[in-house]
């Protein structure tokens, strides 16, 4: 494991440690979380965020909500838990791995529910819930990097956005899962990683992670990554993604759109890397995804200081959505969707146990 | 005159009053440069830049060089001047109006000197030169402003990249020129302004220089441009040059070449705005243009503070080149040169009086 990027702290009583990524890199400390309001300011501050990392953050902020005293009944466990799932659903609009991960619990405590009248066992099918869904994230991540690495030969050059990797994840990341796995069987690869403006999560989170795992990364601020891909220097580009369409359109860390164009402009293959927790089989094409609009001080003031003008307008959106036709492939934990279609999407989602 | 970025400030033995861009947007002082060493720190730090506006200063510059007592011979004025201008061309290596502006002041400088051998003639004749220069960019600046104003429709929206304001010529701008001119000419015009990374031109220059002028910017993440075009918010795209090629290629701030094919894949018009002074016609193609690399810590620490892990390697070249291929346009003070090729670059260079 790269970084212990959030995990559950003790038994039924205990809480979530998640790492504070807003210090990084200067500062790597640990929070502990122990209430619903806590988690949710916490996704909120991007103390946690990448979209699989935002799903098991969710699920044990379910089982926050739902601890309390034993003896409660079936009702009042359920109660509690769909209220926490209510008020984490508010936290952040565009990950849908966060509205999934809701779901799956808002449906094991129900089951639970049906069950029998006693609240201790609903608590327990949540817990055990929520450790499903963060022991699964980090076996999806790793059949991520399986199947990602195929794609990579020794010696070659990847260019990431954003931070898709163990930080935003429960283990290896999506994106930069490949490259991890790639390292163990002994191919060199190096990373061009784009700062990722406006909060820098390519410089903080992705160049940190990639050093700690010793493998050599060159930040370049986000206006490069055209000029690195026009000098021949990269081989291949991985990102995440956010929500993806049932069309393969990606909604991912704003500037990824433009990373795809410059992609194909240069003839570099385009890769998504994401779980099939991340598809939104509901949405025909990415035109329906929600796109957070963030604060402007994160673009006048995102380095502590102020950068622009007082009374400046500003347009911050969090996220864009490449097109399909931009997208060489999907690597999911059931293979590559290769140069993606509705059909191709629907039918990896099946393979994957989800209705499309 | 939306700022007065540089001035000559007094007669003979005078010295350059320029806006010290390096503390803008939140002070607005005036540097007072008076030797050549000063300036060619002021060029290296870009408390002076812009293509255009580096020329003035290194023109003014070689006149700072060439002061001194009167009643020297034609030849220490004129060694003072060349020794001047040698160490004034080791200031920055890729805008190219430095060079020629350099050029003229020799050729003015010998040709004095030619005619007898009184040094206060030749100190004269730089001095003109070096004004004649200063004037010439004030009136290219307008008709760069006119010709490209006519591509400009009331109620249109333009994106820019960095600053080709006024902020970096002594007058209008070239980027920014047509904007200027089309709202004297009762145009509403919006502008998007990339705050264009590594050192924020366009949130520190170009957001400032808009507001003061009145016209309606809104600043955004270089990752961004992208998004806002594929929104449709976007009419067409103006930036400057600081180089450019016999063949149309255009050397411009790191992040231009994104733009170009972000505009294209969009459907939006790319115009590059840039005085005659700013090609090069010793260069078949873009390829052979010097790129200047800058110090990493423009990217890891610019913002007053470390954004990035110690140890991670930085790439930080601070041009790139676009093709002519993606320019719809160079907007120079002879007209438009549409879909530039060589024999139409060559075309406007003669119609400049510049031979090709």
């Amino acid at each position: 494991v790269p970084v212990e990027t959030i995990a559950w702290q003790g038994g039924h009583a205990g809480h979530v440690r998640l790492i504070e990524q807003t210090l990084l890199p200067l500062r790597h400390e640990v929070l502990e979380v122990k209430s619903v309001p806590a988690m949710v300011d916490a996704i909120k501050r991007l103390a946690v965020r990448g979209a699989p990392a935002i799903g098991v953050a969710a699920a044990f902020g379910v089982v926050l909500g739902a601890q309390g005293r034993t003896g409660r009944t079936a009702r009042e466990v359920l109660d509690s838990a769909l209220a926490a799932a209510d008020e984490l659903a508010r936290s952040r609009p565009t990950a849908v791995n966060l509205f999934w991960a809701l779901e799956r619990m808002r449906a094991a405590g129900r089951r639970a529910a049906e069950r029998g009248p006693d609240g201790d066992a609903v608590f327990a099918a949540l817990f055990d819930e929520s450790a499903a869904i963060h022991r699964e994230d980090r076996e999806i991540c790793r059949r991520i990097g399986q199947f990602g690495a195929e794609l990579l030969r020794d010696g070659q050059t990847v260019l990431t956005h954003c931070n898709a990797g163990g930080l935003a994840t429960a283990d290896y990341g999506t994106a930069l899962a490949p490259i991890y796995v790639a390292s163990e069987q002994k191919k060199r690869i190096a990373v061009y990683a784009d700062e990722t403006r406006p909060l820098l999560q390519g410089a903080r989170l992705t160049a940190w992670e990639l050093l700690q795992a010793g493998i050599e990364c060159t930040l370049i601020t986000d206006g490069m990554a055209g000029r690195v891909m026009f000098e021949g220097k990269i081989d291949a580009v991985f990102v995440g993604a956010d929500r993806i369409a049932r069309n393969g359109d990606v909604c991912n860390k704003i500037g990824t759109y433009s990373v795809a164009v410059l992609a194909r402009e240069n003839g570099v293959p385009f890769y998504c890397c994401a779980p099939l927790s991340t598809f939104d089989p509901t949405l025909a094409d990415g035109s329906q995804i929600p796109i957070e609009e963030r604060a402007p001080e994160e673009v006048t003031e995102g380095f502590g200081r102020r950068t622009a003008p007082p009374g400046v307008r500003v347009y911050n959106p969090a996220f864009d959505v490449t097109p399909a036709r931009l997208v060489s492939g999907i690597v999911t934990e059931v293979g590559v969707i290769e140069a993606p279609t509705t059909a191709k999407v629907e039918a990896a989602l099946r393979a994957g146990g989800r209705s499309a």
